[in-house]
């Protein structure tokens, strides 16, 4: 199988690094193609960047369509432009947020979704509801670090998500943390053994799952929620 | 107070039409500018579509905080880039379907939205998620016409518009109707008078609620959801 | 237009207070009428002092359409006999706490209601219920305060709503306060500017709306809930 | 155990009615004091209906209190000034709504109230919500009949009992039905034996409650939404 | 009347602590059947007991059935095998917690459960979601004591009782507490005078809604959720 | 990987069913066990027949873990047992029906869920809650066959499974369905084909998102719901 996974943004380096995560867990006969968004924000951190980071994301979307992939995976946790994806694929398309949301209500009891700004929790919360999930959540939490102070301090931050994470479990009920950003996810190991909490990495996730869609042969309904635009 | 209208479609004649009703309902002392989003589609009938005309949109949302306009208005019931013009946006920011659902909620019990195609009834229920207003919600129901085809026919477009308002009413329990598309709302005064019901036409509505919040000088908060975003 | 506005509690200088407030932001051709409701208690403070108020307000929204009133609004946050005024009146009756809700939720994420006493807090979180905007609320909060020690301690006060303010932004992630009070309503400003929230003052609020619905013509709707009652 | 019920309208033959059937129904033990509401309106079918009732329904009320009984139950199925009355006394009150809404959760998966007129189908589902058991609603369905219509043709009334309690039961999946009005419950049982649904006659089950909550020594708490005024 | 009660553990010192406080209250015409289930664990404190308990219950329930009892009560919070023993049942079958949850909506805004250990509150809030009252529920919180802890210091156990409920009230908005575990139920009264807040013994309430439920001659429906099992 | 499926009825014949049909979708290098659960009732047709089950289940998947299988699946659209299979489990435990809602979620607006039999929608609306997806839940509806009926006549089943994802489909609004009986999924590719929907095959999906989850090396969390049992 042949799946074509999407970074929306313009980053090269990050379009290297997911390459190289995936290329490691990746079935030995699946064909991993990963592609960078030129055109889209060097990161997606805003409904701006959403906004303008999915108009050059279609154009991926429909020549992972036309070069005969198996499936689309959007590999950023905000799942930009997943139902135009949906509209413009007969493939299947993942989000990872969406995937890993629905993961995580199988792990356990409750989820929270771990993000670095206290500024972007209304926008998961919004996510969570796009989703259908709210019954499920425990809660949205922030590290309070930007993606650069992230990477520039790893002692920090991993003692931040060990303690995002703690007061999550104790203190809103969480059984399972999603990962919202990739820079958190090398912590993700020792925070599941210290703390005995399910830790969820939305792109491995879902990649796997969609590993097992294409062998299932499933695909989103054309039907109603992402059918085939009408042409103008 | 100035108020920038922007129909984010690329279609003239349509931003004409809104031009000449908002100029009929407007305030005199409201300057209104109505502007028309080049690059977009020309009409806004998908995801796929609502995510072409938001860059373009975002565009004029910034001219408009430039041209010393008080608030503007995305003139379009699907409420594209809305978010994202929020971020954009110092001043205050409408979407016609958030403004006129939340009006519906406060002159009856239940509220029903019209939109012309069944395929589009997901889409409108994911935004009354989107808004929050599950709770007050009926039905989503369609008139199963296009837009061309509820210009094309008047005589069986008021027919349907009846025919489906009465549906609402006496199947779902609602008491108010949101009309999801221009073309129903020639109809809405004779549907009103033969059914008791109420019929909200969005885009006058929202207009008038806009010159309200100018008035008292409310916007939307600028420190969570609608954060200006940081630059890369 | 003319607006009469209806305090429905006994008390002349909070009459006067209303219309002191609203004289200053009505439109100039709007013809303002403020009626204070004798036989009522002097203030409203519980589902006592609502059903005590009740009867003697309805003779005063009968009077309103008698006088060829556009609409009338009840200027109290309990939004006290709103369902009986509107069956009993062909005219718009707008709340001032139902209008405030679903305008806060236009302006952000999600919204608190700020109330003086803890025991009221129920109370307001019923009312959420009751005009179906639970989906957007953050909380209600209490300033621990009697209506007439805001009166008289208006440092205190202040420092209240800040305080209050900021655990409702902070910790309970809201992004717009409503004002469950009129005792508060002098610190707005201060509290916005500190805060970067968005505060709502539910009189005037809804007296803008109230003169935009007008304008539009539109009513609550007569068929259902509102529907006149059949003659005894 | 003493028990004041509270016909909070002004009908002298209702209240007789209801005297006798509850006397056929309680403990020996038991002492039964019936009330008729003087000054409330003959009957209760509106919002405005319970507003008029609830100042005079008050000081019965406060009575009850006075002259020692244990309980007090609001004998009409819009529990008309419940909470008011809650604040008012020291000893339990229950409304018979808010008490067969929550027995008829303990008998069956999803429960339905009958109502005499579709317009009143609105103020059930307010009801329901303010009881806080709307996720066990299948559904409020109206007979279409006056309660005129349906003392006049009680075999009529019959027939459309049965007809609308097959609906809900089949079309919404209702496995109990809460009568929401006395004209309809002479005609219980045979729908039962026909249908094999419960169907819960709110008058008779708030009284047994009655009984056991007074055996009980429970009453609501008076803390928080039920909390004494202070006086003003 | 006869009511068998089943204490679902097959310990005999529960059963006979069971029979002691219900042969306390129980009405004197009322014939008390107790049973312990031998086979069951010992106590009940995890899906797996709730598993290995059923099994032997749903004996005793259809020999309750065949000995003529009017009704049946399971007396364990976690309410082990109710829809079966309902299948398996044509007299009533009762739960304690969902009895008791309906009969703390009936006494205050929103209610508490307190249960022992804080590894079972997801557990608890299973069961609200199952029994369809978490609109009405402040929260779930824990003692941190094992069954055994609070039977081996008393004085500890009722600080905790105390601390616990008196959260549960100032932080979490409850006015009624549902006791979820038996050790906690003889510091009620206490905690009662202490909080003014209400405290619901599931055990003793149960029975006495118990008692009414055989007089009014309701049971639940058999045509459902809890209808009688075809033969294999 | 190793993973034992266990199908908690002791039919033989449908035990080898799944054997079969998973056999011909596994991977290569998965080793397959498919377990008969002895004791249990031939068929789980209601919550009797789950409490039933249980206990032998539970010894299959202590058995499973000890003998080093990587994962547990329950195969059964009751999930029976799911949540006391997790306690006593420190591999994966999965349910085809929790799963499977899940997966529907990720392809299209609303699910559907087909059931042989009008009498246990109610369960299946249960088990919806269960998992939190309630959000997202189109309708259950049922064939009005018996399993049995199903195997005899698979003419007509075919016609009821078109005729009620039909009505699924275009009266619920429901873009995928979830088959809640095996015997129904021998027509889902037609069904598919002839209403462009998505029809979702519990057991092979739960058993290919098995193996992914086995390659992620991910299990539910241990802390919470499904904390091993404390010894008594």
């Amino acid at each position: 199988m042949k799946i074509t996974v999407i970074n929306p943004n313009s980053s090269e380096s990050m379009t290297e690094h997911i390459h190289a995560e995936l290329e490691r867990i990746k079935r030995p006969e699946t064909e991993l193609v990963v592609l960078c968004t030129e055109g889209a924000p060097p990161a997606i951190q805003s409904a701006t960047d959403v906004a303008l980071a999915t108009p050059p994301l279609l154009e991926l979307v429909r020549r992972a369509n036309r070069d005969k992939s198996d499936a689309v995976i959007i590999a950023c946790f905000s799942d930009p432009g997943l139902e135009a994806a949906r509209e413009q694929s007969d493939i299947l398309v993942l989000g990872i947020q969406e995937t890993s949301v629905h993961v995580a209500c199988m792990l356990g009891h409750r989820y929270s979704i771990l993000t670095p700004l206290k500024a972007r929790i209304a926008s998961k919360e919004q996510d969570v509801r796009r989703f259908k999930v709210e019954s499920a959540l425990a809660s949205v939490r922030a590290l309070g670090m930007t993606v650069a102070e992230t990477d520039a301090d790893p002692m920090r931050t991993k003692a931040r998500v060990l303690d995002v994470a703690r007061q999550a479990m104790e203190v809103d009920g969480a059984e399972v943390m999603v990962l919202g950003c990739a820079g958190m996810i090398g912590y993700a190991k020792d925070v599941e053994k210290e703390l005995g909490i399910i830790i969820i990495d939305p792109t491995t996730v879902a990649f796997k799952i969609c590993e097992s869609f294409v062998e299932l042969g499933v695909h989103h309904c054309k039907k109603g929620l992402y059918a085939t635009p009408l042409p103008h």
